[in-house]
């Protein structure tokens, strides 16, 4: 093992305590607080030891979280959670401004501890306030304070019980009537009443709300955004004209109180129109810069576009912590062993270590990605806040759209898989709800759904990737992007003539492989995916059918490699940088590897079809790659969850605590649990006598 | 349509209600009551019709079952279910005899309205209660008309804290006392506590518990199992020396009460001992008919199979409910349309039909293959009750055992996948709890687990394929086993020698087309894992070793791919049979094809790999043919789901009713819930001043 850092920074890390892993810490072949410095940095270490240091040190914290408590009792300590952390102003206008990441790592520390929890802030911070700063003008400044000081409390409120993927055709109107200089909101029926919202429920005293725009004359100018109270900061009820209540309980994130709310003609100020992308003037006519409906739509959503970011990042983290939780368990417990010889942990056989090692690899593989996604997305935004209208903004715009469509598909479909890996590989360990992986599952479940169906959303990628193609076609100018994710289909003819060269397992770890068989692999996709689209056109079905027609197997697919090819990409690129400490390079370069090879090899078959591969070789080369990395990473994988893992506080999860002792903090958890060893107070049930049926005679 | 069915049968079928799934039913291209009739049977479908109506009679039944009840009121609950259920005698000792899948369909039965419920009776009647039957001897027959009348309730205590998978290596002791004619039942740690155990948590009196067996001079005879009681019927305290609890919560099955328990020197009499595998004397001479300790142990344990068959059952239906609850969704959601039209279903959409068409075609699949294994596993059984030793009873056991230990993996991963696609496939919708997907997912998701992990049971199989082959190798007789399902091995070379040879995408409709690839793909992963196992051994690994390294892309995978052959093979052959009713047969035969060939699929890289496809075409032909059977299914999806989804009242799932009033029956929940409207409990606290930190210094 490398010596640890010295200095300061070493300061940051907690000494580990001994205990079984101590066996796999002695074995790694690096040092995990020097990585856990390189990744991170010191100033997000700082940050992440100050949150978790705060939440351990208050008894707030210290009482349940999670599925173990009533509806009703979870969102009170769920509130009373949030506003402790707005109260302590963890996060300030400037932070939010200046430093967006610091802002994402509260919400990810937060999450560690509780999903529900950094979602309610994120909701109200992020989601409601962002909207408000995002779209809204100089005369909406004023609610900013408010919302940091939690006078008033937010959501956001787009989608409606009959329109959750289609919002262009959400039925909520506000009609603008000059005589008063109001608008008019309404909700024509059930299925036009907001739903889903996250914070209306019993929380929200305002809200985000998208309408359809009508100006006299009963001209409709397509969705638009306003800020309307729902309920009266001081009691808690409702304003008058407003139903809202709880849609009730969901699979997971119980501590969020989702809701529904339906308008009857009530009447809120011109002002409370969000007036960035449009306007109305005091006589009731509407101006705007931007002419084209669905742009102005899609201006007025942006802020889903961070959110969308905001969630791979979330997912990421929850990989983080099932990974921690399946790998501390697998390195301690044992089960079977040699004939005669003592039992070995199950990390030991080549089956678990496959089921796991791939999954942590994926998880400092996104982790980079989703902070580089992030970062350029906060850096468009910026851009799009000022005046920056160039024509790279707006293709920077194009990409970063493209890359996130796909990126929260990739991430949480990865993630909702690995977490259900971890809990199988924890045997019945993983099915006991206190040791997490449970509400690890359901919380990051509707990532999958939510800022929109994945499968939705991908179209938006694929369709990138075609327009690309048929730019091109045209012939003209160099194809380049901003973020450099596309360039490579500048050479798309010549990619399609390569094959696959490695006759060596060891071929195959050069990082050459995968990113070649990759880009073979998105060029072979698109040609098929245009092809596709193309017959269905011939054969006469409009663009809704065509378009239809072809995600299958087709744009779909296309999607999802693209963004495989972009993650394998960015950390390959990482982890083979100068500035990598030499000690910390093999273990990085073999993560890099595996979850290169891992994803690609999910694309087998249409490697062989499509003619890159032939004969047995690749296939089976490619495997034996995959299995030797996990092998030779299996002695590094607890020190890489030492990196990734948080304080066992936060964890909070018995079986992965991080002296590894297993058996007796389990014990421990189940013997604390209220009325363990006491018989029911319904005992005098088991021999009541009760009216005896004859069902049976009827059989 | 077809016409109704005429006289008495279709008394046994609702008439479903008109509403928005009309439409669909209208273009249904068979009578969904004559299918139902044709799978099922009379008998079953009127003992289906008779218990489900007497839940939806009885008020104990209309109060709340899954999660949203504490676990202290969901026990309760459930507990006074199961004891309704078995004292209107809904099971006799006959029928567990005469009609096992009587039985089972009780069970599956109890398992659609709640898991909970089923698996409180199958753990007390079928899994205790058939282990007393079926391990013990005729002084035990005293306890079933206890069991029956519920005078004693029971579990099944096999695992311990730190034996899950080898259960051979569990160290509870039984030492056999002759001065008093004793067992001394002892648990030496807590790591050899009973764990896990349903039913043992809160209300088991009895429990057959396995133990080391040593006689006196310390001779120990392996793990046998005892009958002990725990509990004071009465009083439902300890029995002295037993320390039994509860282990808290799960992810799922909340309603059953898993258990732990150690014992202190618990003294029992000999008689206690189940002694159809082995007996102790008087005076302490154990006496076998069985040499050999594994042989014994696996017959003791040999209700075990029983479990895994009745889990593979169970599954099945749980992803009956989910796809149930998918399609009718998907035929009365509808979300954008062709521009300037009306909004059309989702079900509308070849991506929408392709996630969950496939799904409904395993239902079937896997339903007719279940029944199919339990029926087999029921004759084997009582062929080993009686004197039945001949060799085609050893061979049926072993093949049987074969199926199930790979009929369990198969069938509980591809519900867990599908139970998460129809969740995803609902949107938001399936998110909420009410709508049951969380419920089916979580109660689905210990199959994976209990009775034997998935990926350790799958050796089981490998390995009895693995044997047969080198039996071959050493010449003599023909390869035929008692069930037939491994005799095409007898052509072993022969198969390995053929190619895909289909020329267009109806050729793959063809059924001998998958079933002859299958073929191939069993034999080849047979030739490689032999391969894989003989280098391994080669290189000096020990046998333990070179199993273990020789899983992964082998092993495992041939176990699956055998039993999908299996699978498919014997749907085809159902619905291949000249007394399908001929309205019936086009339906089916697309079933059986869209299952062969979306399961044929997941292995196109194998296929190529190993040269059984070349060049292009047979990938896109069967991705081709797989959308075509997915559209011409896509119009009788909803009279399937009327064939497989319970009354509304047991499905209970507000956006799957028969009527397809998706929105109205959601409204009516949500607003049912109590204190929808309502202001929280704890309102004063959103404005309430607390003490303000300034953590954000320390930041």
């Amino acid at each position: 093992m490398a010596p640890p850092l010295e200095g300061s920074a070493d300061a940051l890390f907690p000494d580990l305590p001994r205990g079984p892993l101590q066996a796999y810490r002695a074995r790694a072949s690096f040092c995990w607080k020097e990585l856990a410095l390189f990744l991170e940095g010191e100033d997000t270490l700082r940050l992440k030891k100050t949150i978790f240091s705060a939440l351990e040190n208050d008894p707030l914290f210290a009482l349940p979280r999670g599925g173990r408590l009533s509806l009703e009792k979870y969102r009170e300590l769920n509130f009373r959670r949030c506003k402790w952390i707005l109260e302590r102003s963890l996060v300030r206008v400037e932070d939010m401004v200046q430093s967006p990441l610091s802002t994402l790592t509260l919400i990810t520390c937060l999450g560690m501890y509780d999903w529900s929890l950094a979602m309610k802030v994120l909701l109200h911070l992020l989601i409601f306030g962002f909207a408000i700063y995002n779209s809204g003008s100089e005369r909406h400044l004023e609610y900013l304070p408010k919302i940091f000081n939690m006078e008033i409390f937010g959501c956001f409120a787009v989608t409606e019980v009959s329109h959750g993927s289609n919002i262009k055709g959400i039925r909520t109107t506000a009609h603008y009537d000059p005589a008063t200089e109001e608008f008019v909101l309404h909700s024509p029926d059930f299925e036009a009443a907001k739903f889903w919202v996250g914070n209306m429920g019993k929380t929200a005293t305002h809200a985000v709300v998208f309408a359809q725009l009508y100006t006299p004359g009963g001209h409709c100018h397509g969705p638009h955004a306003f800020v309307v109270q729902i309920r009266d900061p001081r009691t808690l009820l409702p304003m008058p004209g407003v139903m809202v209540g709880d849609i009730g309980e969901k699979l997971g994130l119980n501590g969020v109180d989702n809701g529904f709310a339906m308008f009857h003609k009530v009447r809120i100020p011109r002002q409370a129109l969000l007036n960035r992308t449009g306007n109305v003037t005091p006589e009731g006519t509407y101006v705007t810069r931007i002419k084209d409906t669905r742009q102005r739509f899609g201006e007025s959503l942006s802020n889903l576009s961070l959110g969308r970011a905001t969630i791979v990042a979330m997912s990421i983290v929850n990989l983080k912590l099932a990974v921690s939780i399946a790998l501390r368990f697998s390195a301690t417990r044992c089960q079977f062993g040699p004939p005669g010889e003592a039992e070995i942990p199950v990390l030991e056989y080549q089956l678990q270590q496959w089921r796991l090692l791939p999954y942590l690899a994926t998880v400092f593989a996104l982790d980079h990605f989703s902070k580089w996604l992030f970062l350029n997305m906060v850096e468009f935004q910026q851009g799009c806040m000022g005046t920056d209208r160039s024509p790279r903004q707006v293709e920077l715009g194009r990409e970063i759209h493209a890359l996130v469509s796909a990126a929260k598909p990739l991430a949480s479909w990865m993630v909702q898989r690995g977490i259900q890996e971890c809990r199988e590989a924890c045997g019945g360990h993983g099915y006991l709800a206190v040791n997490r992986l449970g509400d690890l599952r359901n919380d990051n479940d509707p990532s999958c759904t939510y800022e929109g169906d994945n499968n939705v959303l991908l179209q938006q990628t694929s369709s990138y990737l075609l327009s690309l193609l048929e730019d091109r076609g045209q012939g003209g100018t160099r194809l380049e992007s901003p973020l450099g994710t596309v360039d490579f289909l500048e050479t798309y003819p010549d990619i399609l003539g390569q094959r696959f060269t490695c006759s060596s397992v060891e071929g195959c770890l050069d990082p050459s492989a995968p990113l070649a068989a990759y880009e073979w692999l998105v060029c072979y996709l698109l040609r098929e995916s245009a092809q596709k689209l193309d017959r269905e056109k011939r054969s006469g079905s409009g663009d809704f059918e065509a378009r239809n027609n072809s995600q299958v197997y087709h744009c779909r697919s296309l999607a999802l490699a693209f963004l495989e090819l972009t993650a394998v990409r960015s950390f390959h690129e990482h982890v083979h940088q100068p500035s990598v400490p030499p000690p910390l390079r093999a273990v990085l370069q073999r993560l890099s590897a595996l979850y290169a090879l891992w994803s690609l090899n999910q694309h087998t078959a249409l490697l062989y079809r499509g003619g890159y591969f032939a004969d047995e070789q690749p296939g089976k080369m490619i495997e034996n790659a995959i299995l030797g990395l996990c092998s030779q990473l299996k002695d590094d994988a607890i020190a890489l969850v030492d990196v990734i893992a948080p304080p066992d506080f936060v964890l909070g999860s018995p079986i992965a605590r991080a002296d590894g002792e297993l058996y007796k903090h389990m014990w421990a958890t189940v013997l604390q649990e209220s009325g363990v060893l006491e018989r029911p107070s319904w005992w005098p049930e088991f021999s009541a006598k009760t009216h005896t049926g004859s069902l049976n005679s009827k059989l």
